[in-house]
């Protein structure tokens, strides 16, 4: 076997193994990413489970092996992307190739600084190749026009959060002033938050205003947030309705012209004024 | 009486107790729901009172009194019902009839496992038949109309879940590393479950941030989760909406035709082509 | 004078305080009106104060006072209302009519029953009046326009209630099993009452789960409080928008046959098929 | 140089420095306004920073030093601002005039009165000139459509709030006279706090029913609740789709006349008549 020949079997090779790991329309390519899928979702929980103390102190052996285990497929799985993949610097710089990398680096890097492991959970992102794979192609398509709906919404949620945030520093700070150390609004910063919790209506009550006048700013804060939730809803809503009209469910041609695109109760051809 | 004579009285004993128990047009039938959907709901607040301490000490035995009299009573429903059906297997694996099983099985089972009782307030999705009984056909119009506004709305809401899920992780494990089992984020699971009590605006308060820069990303959270929550509403809304326009509320007649359910704005009809 | 004309004196009384009590058009029955309005809000902050226990310490004799001096005004009037309205039987039985008695009824009745004199708030009812006297009718309009909003959704809005009332009853039950008395779900009306705080995210935190199992069972139930509360929003914005709809803010008329209602960008009137 | 030329070249330097301070232009102009929000927003987080005990008591020289740097700074951009604009009265009872005084004022008035200066966290107001800077207008008109949405919503909104007041009110009394003050509900006032944390889905838990009938109305509130935060979203959600509907997103031009801003289905132009 000369060079040449040992060349194109190694290429060969490496077509093959590109198809099995970055397509997903052949059986051997889906087979590998529904596994792939799987190790992910067995290797998330692992980490989480480590995290809980009680089963750390009983299972600690078990989840660390399968840990490393998981670690060392995700290893050679990168090398391989790498090794069969066309453009590598390409690969390495794009949004999966990073989370590929972090999927098994934080494991290594945690023989030097234990609490890094934890970063593993990022991880899960991987999983989002799950829309490739089981052809959720108009999920995906779900996902981008809820995109564009906050998209197009952009501005309005801008000005919105710079308004929010300004009426946030603002309530925070006279709080701070109104209520005081004492009843728990420690600094201006704890204002804020306290604020934030409360607009936003999560209200966990870790700090909560004390005084009459306090409550009354309160009251009003809340009444307020009332408005202000239905605002974010509202841009949402109206933003949702119009990318839906963009695309109208019905398609009747005018016989006249033959265009398409007519309101589903039109009586006339917006086109040509023909009767439909 | 020969064997026939009696098998023809028996058959038609069976047709008169099946027009009683599963028809409601009958005014036998109807008052028969109606007993029964009584009996339901008082045998649901029975054991909802039952599970209070302090009432169990004073009345338990009487409430246990109650509960065998209606665990009887709908155990010898349930054999009335099976005997006069037709198809026995068809009624006996449908939602009701599993669920009319599951209305006093319970209570025999209790005699072994004391706990398993309680899981006969699933009693109560036999109220369901109150929909059939006082004719609510057009509140289950409704329903449905909710249902498929719903399921129109599937897919997004599919993605919609799944982002969330996936940032719920995320969120959770990187709160636990900054928070730490000292401030109550004692694992990644319990991370995962504040930033579910978080991003949901209940907001608890029984595990929440304490150090500075955990209460500086739990506010991008809940500002996150200001505009997460838009989402869903968004999405329902405008299923409903277009939902509404395909059922329109008008109900002018053609001249022509004589036929309905002709759009708001339609000048001719769409059955017939007559002008409206 | 004789008998028939001190009536007809009496009665021509009565016609001038009926004007000065009942109508709003005049200057002298505004000016009433006003004073009444501010005499309700005064006398129900006086309620309000008594019930602040530092406040009643110090000031407990003036507030005393006042209230009694606002009862017997309102008592007065209530008879001077009764002396001059047409039918008396009618206004005793109308809203404000029962409004009006509850306003001054229990500071008598408190004098036997301490504690019924908190129901004086009811007196705030009485405020409603606002609406007529300054002629906020348009609010009235805006007020009935939410109503028949909220009506028309009536139907979705009970099937929608029934469901959650369904959910909330065995959601209780599951966490009373799942989480018992040791963890604060002390029965299963204890349940009930977590799921509804939880399911509308108030989320207290006075009642909360502590057991892993049960942080997940309450997981699932806020994600899903999360699609419910997009429901009777969606419902409610549905409605105001069809309701928007029948009151179109175009009134072009058609050149050809003079109708009315065209969409706003309408190019061929629907009725007769001409060029607007 | 005689006094007309001295008034001469202090009226071009007012105008050059009137170019400098006010408008946004000029490359100069642009520089200056950007300095200034730098060194608002530093300010800001100065004031917020010396709020947080811990860093005042290592830091608090430092962030003395800080803060009167910027009171200086802004009190002789005040000064200049007064002298170089045209009408100075107009200026200093703008908004932006207050607001630019109250940037500095609270630092001389803290040498008298301590805690006044934490006032001074109202500079961020200032920092709503970002708009004009970066040529935000776009973004302006969004918040003007925010704004006539909620306008032309706001008898609505106003209706809307005075029925949750009294609802409110009387909620909250009839806590009171449920719970007591045992429980938390020390006062009338305390049980309409208690009130609106409730039906804004707030839900701190510093105040919560403990007595089974308390616990049975605050669910009832709860779920009235989850209906009442619709309705400001419905309106907000209408009022936005309206206003889009009147500001279309196409820009066909016409061919006869050259005008924009059609409707997005008109088939005449609105300006001239000729067929688009």
């Amino acid at each position: 076997m000369d060079k040449t020949e040992r060349n194109s079997v190694w290429s060969s090779r490496r077509k093959a193994l590109f198809e099995v790991i970055f397509e997903t329309d052949t059986p051997a390519g889906r087979t590998f990413d529904i596994c792939l899928i799987v190790a992910i979702v067995i290797s998330v929980l692992v980490v989480m489970l480590d995290s809980v103390s009680t089963v750390r102190t009983r299972f600690g052996g078990a989840l660390n092996a399968l840990e490393w285990f998981f670690t060392i497929v995700f290893t050679i799985e990168y090398g391989l992307r790498l090794w069969c993949v066309g453009n590598r610097r390409r690969y390495a710089a794009s949004f999966f190739g990073v989370v590929d990398l972090l999927a098994f680096a934080p494991t290594w890097l945690g023989l030097l600084v234990p609490p890094v492991r934890y970063v593993l959970i990022i991880r899960l992102l991987r999983v989002l190749r799950i829309f490739r794979v089981f052809k959720l192609a108009q999920c995906l398509g779900e996902a981008q026009a809820l995109m564009r709906a906050l998209a197009a919404g952009r501005q309005r949620i801008f000005v919105f959060l710079f308004a929010v945030l300004t009426l946030v520093v603002i309530i925070g700070a006279t709080m701070y002033l109104i209520e005081g150390p004492d009843n728990g609004f420690t600094s201006i910063p704890t204002g804020v938050y306290w604020a934030i919790v409360t607009l936003t209506t999560v209200g966990y009550g870790d700090i909560s205003p004390q005084t009459p006048f306090g409550q009354f700013l309160a009251s009003l804060v809340m009444i307020l947030g009332y408005a202000i939730i239905a605002v974010p809803t509202g841009i949402v809503t109206v933003e949702l309705a119009r990318s839906d009209k963009k695309t109208p469910p019905t398609s009747r041609a005018c016989r006249h012209c033959g265009r398409r695109a007519h309101d589903a109760d039109a009586a006339f051809c917006k086109y040509c004024g023909g009767r439909l």
